[in-house]
């Protein structure tokens, strides 16, 4: 799409969460103006929530200037397709399952500027070549690890998005073929199994019972265990949530080396919120990945956690899509 | 590289084996106008080998109308490195083994052309583009199957070179993490180690000594088969022969699977000796895909044979670098 004239100061990013929508008015320098948010559920028409949706921009675009100043708006969501602005059969939102949603373009003709969607991932990945630790790169790969492993691939400067819009799904490459967990795509030994924050707290779960050690994740009812809980007694200490970290990390780093033989990349880049374990989860990625990488690529590629992290790291990437139109 | 005016009527191709430097003249329809041959060894200073390449050379570029004729030089080699030109640690040439050659500038230098050097994979994908069944392609995987599995990988029109220019070693990632296979490269479990013609002779040695079964192959001493002799048999219809080629492919097909959720390619392509056997290896290919495969990307990618196939496409893609110059 061909804009004309000169570039107006500001973009619209939307993070659409399954729970949470929100809203960022954002400069070129990545800064943050003014946000809103509503609830992404209670609308069974699309429509409602695009018009819910409005209602809040308005005040916040009238803060920055009025319409004038905006020059575009770019979307995260799950299950976005960048080649058709829609959001298909996304399991999570009331409006969007089972269903193409083309919200591009409803946004665009209920603002009156370009609009860009992609999924999160890949939003995190164009967010961190504007505004992150990505600036100057053109082959990295941004892994999130959040509720699941998500990815933006970025080679020659431009994000990977492939034959349908859906490339970068690197959390589904298996990484464990002989009994490995199910996943929730239905397959086995995704990486996702493993290394998303279930995953951990799934791990969590199995060393508990086979393994006699003391812990204090032994406090807790196993059912009760998410990788925040891993995440407090790692901070104590806790030798066997120290190892969960350690065996999620190892896995990221094999995977890694396989991404390595792909594509080489400049750096990967960790997002979301198991990196807030920094050198717990970090080492072992490092450690790992130097041992299985095809000697050619040994010590080639940084590890970095994402420059993007906060709250506001999620507005900002989808900013960032904007920005690309 | 600029290169002014009007493009000239000629490339010059040079697949560069380990045995067998091969060298044609090429027009844009890629129709090979004249070749000739050295032999690769024998040349313990690289500068040696270049002149004797230039005086076969010189012969043929007189036949379609001398230098004035030839745009460029496009190389196919092993170990070649896009970004610099050169040649790196290439185990298998004298004058190229444990040191950096940079063969492009020292035929550019000797023929006053532009040249430009890549591994052979990549080249046989740039071949595919330009000549082949990848015409009109933005997103596609070329898969060598021949002494090594090698890849080219076309995303959004471009071959991934990545950070280093080495990027695109499928061969090299890991399709059996438990008890897998010695690779050549030192690892463990490689595509490389089961789905390359070695790869398919040691499945046949292995199977032999585990199995009972009547087959063909018990003919020979194991230790001289190739997979030449399993291709024969299974010409023949034997049951273990194509056994050998069902799980080869099997193998490739889940291996395909993964790189699905990198990339998502328009087309899997596959160049080499392993082709021939056809259906007997595509078919284990593309079930195993669909079985393996995340269910979005299911039923998307084309499964294809190199159109290029026969003596002389190496030689096309290696000159199809030429016209990307």
């Amino acid at each position: 799409m061909v804009t004309e004239g000169p570039k107006k100061p500001y973009v619209i990013g939307l993070d659409l969460g399954g729970t949470n929508s929100v809203f960022g008015i954002v400069d070129s320098r990545g800064e943050i103006k003014a946000t809103t948010a509503i609830k992404t559920q209670g609308y069974s028409d699309v429509k409602d929530y695009v018009k819910a949706s409005v209602d809040a921009l308005e005040v916040i675009i009238e803060e920055v200037g009025g319409i004038e100043t905006i020059q575009a708006m770019g979307i995260g969501a799950p299950n976005g397709n960048y080649y058709q602005g829609t959001i298909e059969f996304a399991p999570n939102l009331e409006w969007g399952h089972n269903t193409v949603v083309p919200l591009a373009k409803l946004f665009s003709e209920a603002l009156g500027v370009p609009v860009a969607l992609t999924n999160d991932a890949n939003a995190a990945a164009i967010g961190e070549m504007i505004y992150g630790v990505a600036r100057g790169m053109k082959n990295f790969i941004v892994i999130t690890l959040g509720t699941g492993v998500g990815s933006g691939i970025v080679i020659n400067g431009q994000v990977v998005y492939g034959c349908d819009g859906f490339a970068g799904e690197l959390g589904h490459t298996i990484i464990r073929r002989e009994n490995g967990r199910l996943c929730g795509c239905g397959r086995h030994g995704c990486l996702e199994a493993y290394c998303s924050a279930t995953g951990v707290a799934r791990t969590a779960r199995e060393l508990l019972q086979t393994r006699k050690d003391r812990s204090l994740l032994r406090e807790y009812n196993p059912e009760d265990i998410t990788s925040l809980e891993v995440s407090i007694a790692a901070g104590k200490g806790d030798a066997l949530a120290k190892e969960i970290y350690e065996f999620t990390g190892s896995l990221l780093g094999e995977a890694c080396a396989d991404f390595a033989a792909f594509a080489s990349p400049e750096a990967f880049i960790f997002f979301g919120g198991l990196t807030k374990a920094g050198d717990l989860i970090m080492d072992p990625i490092k450690r790992s990945y130097d041992e299985h990488v095809l000697p050619i690529f040994r010590g080639k590629a940084k590890f970095l956690v994402s420059g993007l992290n906060g709250a506001s790291a999620a507005v900002l990437g989808a900013s960032a899509v904007g920005w690309e139109i």
